[in-house]
């Protein structure tokens, strides 16, 4: 049910391909052969899908996939017709079985006439430049990039090889790694929101840092992070950062972060490896977020958070207090009320 | 008091002419000629003006304005030489008249010399097209349209007939209705967040859905929505949807969903014809906004909502809870305080 | 370990000079010369820096800075070979000195011949227009300004002296003042959220202010100012804005008002001088925030707030009270518990 008008389609699968892909067992015969994945609701016999959620049970139940990723004690709910990928992980496999499908296409090398480049910008070898690209001075695009449309990157800005920037994205005081894949109308390096209140007016304070992005990044829509004040504001390798989220001045994301759309990370905070933010969620300044924390959506975190505690609410506290609090506060307002 | 540099005026109007316009009853002559319309507090004797909010009776009690949309109750409050419009809705009334006023000017057809369109798209007739704007393969866009300037629109793309796309937006694998408005720095059909945590890493979910917009949509500045992950985002004709939101994917808004400002509706949520979201509302993933439900500013939203039901808080709860809520603690923080 | 390919250093200065600048008691030589400023982990023996939280007193304790400003009490835990700069403010020296280091580059004048300017656009002395900005009809532009890579500006809009307004800026009907200082991805000017609920259908209500900006004024990447109904949407001279605020339509800031990153402003609040607001607070519309009142981060504000209060939570209450609702509530859930 992939529109082929905006996704190429890599070709055929056979079951057993797909198995030994994903690392699945399989009852049935390998050789059967698949073209593409859907949703459980409108996927057909040649199809594969998924189901990760306990919502979507019913549509799992009358849903015409010829094959389905499944956790094992799902299976006795499966249609008859359905052949079973079997494992703990069928949003994974999923994932690795679409990427095969409907792998990126490629990076088609050329620069656009339209765009806009100094003399002393190096672009490397297969990149691609789209139509009104701006690229400053002595600013270095490793090999096989790909900048967006309408993009600007300021003097003396580094990108890694093979990095995909989106259109309309912003990009200055800034080093970054491979592979970063960056969404459109991102803004990065600007300013920081350095403010010192004088005894008359307002003092703005000079941002002297930089941003470092890591390897394999990938950026939201919209998303701001601010450059250091004078230290580095730092993304680590892996993290994946949604949309609209704002990171302040010297931020420090160790590797794999997970942050939800609409975050706000106030400046000076770190953030070590594997959390995982909620959307919404805003932490205060100055503050260190534990390796594998995670945070509930629309938390407002204002106190350290030890690693691997999950937290909830604003103030944020540990997420089962939240859950007591939330449920206490009910009963007593109905208690009140009768 | 409007700017006529800014906004152009289509000309007078007589008392007459606005009470048929509006359907509201009037006491005076019919033939008494207004140019405009204004705000209480800087209205004229030839402007039009109304009462909407209780907040701003003084200012009706003290006003110049010629003539007033007003509920009856207030009629007794109205300066003695104010013309009385009477009406149950004055906010419908005062937006029917201004749109008479001050129309917004057709679009001027012309494609701007420095706009880059591939040579595969097809532009209907009378559309304009900025500078800058660039346009990928195979894109249809219908007759009438306003494309802004440094707007990027990806491959196969299709929009409707007199569709106005403002200025620095960018829209891929969408396909989008007729008459849809879409303010400045709108982003719609990136990847939405699919990211399954692997054992070692974190593995990208190709986003293979698209995003359908239906007729006569209103998206505010800078707000981004992202494309299905296999099915498709919807957003429903007659939606109307603020600056700097967040749409998840596989959303689906129903027909005359209203959104306010810096909301976030995560993914495959489906909210109902109607519904009422105010501003920064977090909706968690998976669920039901009922039709015609009302969600207070700033609610954090983690069950299905009722329709027609309006809740508050976070976790948001009926509204009237939330108020009790409320109330209960600040009596006990008080007591206990005592 | 300013990293000089990306801030342009002005120059060594002596002890004196900076004491003298920034208005410090030294108890040493005046005649020693410093390179530039750098955070305390990592300045050299030439670099000022500063303590201004106490996160950093072990920091402090362990830096190699030559000098730093510091507050008399900290002033025991300095090292030994530090030179002390002793102040009630080391921010404010901070910054002062940090200016002096590394200035603001000036502006080179100079139109790009991909940028798009109309005819009748007036442009004043000694501006820069960067590639790919396009300017309409009537446009003024005061001398001195920056206007970035492909930002469009739209007809009649009028830009004071000596502003710089970043890349991939949207502005419309907007009369700015001097020295405004535009971060990049902004779209000032746009339809606020007028909406009538209409029997069968919504109605656009025509939105026909415009967006006042005062002098000295600095607002943060991603920011969208909606402007009036048809009063005017106002922003005071010296206010300061971070990232990602959504600024309603008929909003009045007064005189240096600082607003936190993704913080919304609803229609008609009017915000006096010297009001501080923390990280994604949202403010309800018609309300009035008093002249130096704080609001914490976080907040959801539905009353008028008194000048020179401070208020937390949601809904918004005195600091103390929502700190004590905080606790009480802690307590109570605890007690449930057991």
């Amino acid at each position: 049910m992939v529109d082929r008008r905006f996704f190429y389609n890599a070709g055929s699968l056979t079951l057993g391909d797909i198995a030994s892909l994903t690392g699945t067992s399989i009852a049935s015969d390998g050789s059967r052969i698949f073209t593409g994945v859907a949703p459980l609701e409108c996927a057909g016999t040649d199809d594969i899908s998924f189901l990760d959620n306990v919502k979507y049970l019913d549509a799992f139940a009358q849903s015409k996939a010829g094959a389905c990723f499944v956790r094992p004690k799902y299976v006795p709910r499966a249609p008859k017709s359905m052949v079973l990928l079997i494992t703990d992980d069928p949003y994974s496999a999923y994932a690795l079985t679409a990427q095969r499908f409907y792998p990126e296409p490629a990076v088609t090398a050329g620069i656009a006439p339209q765009a806009v480049i100094a003399k002393s910008a190096v672009v490397g070898k297969g990149a691609r430049i789209d139509p009104g690209a701006v690229i400053g001075e002595h600013v270095r695009i490793g090999s096989g990039c790909w900048i967006g449309a309408n993009t600007v990157i300021d003097d003396n800005v580094e990108i890694g090889d093979n990095c995909r920037i989106g259109a309309l994205c912003t990009i200055s005081h800034a080093i970054m790694g491979k592979r970063v894949l960056l969404h459109r109308g991102i803004h990065i390096g600007q300013d920081g929101f350095g403010v010192a209140p004088g005894p008359k007016t307002i003092i703005k304070v000079p941002q002297l840092g930089r941003v470092l992005i890591g390897d394999d990044v990938e950026i939201g829509a919209g998303t701001c992070i601010d450059r250091g004040a004078g230290p580095d504001t730092i993304i680590g390798d892996g993290c994946k950062i949604d949309n609209l989220v704002q990171i302040g001045h010297n931020v420090q994301l160790g590797k794999y972060v997970i942050i939800a759309a609409q975050c706000g990370i106030s400046g000076s905070t770190r953030i070590d490896d594997g959390a995982m933010i909620g959307g919404q969620v805003g932490i205060a300044g100055h503050l260190h977020i534990g390796a594998g924390a995670k945070l509930a959506a629309c938390s407002g975190v204002m106190t350290d958070i030890p690693p691997g505690a999950t937290y909830g609410g604003a103030p944020a506290v540990p997420i089962k207090d939240w859950h007591r609090q939330t449920v206490t506060l009910a009963k007593l307002a109905k208690t009140k009320e009768e």
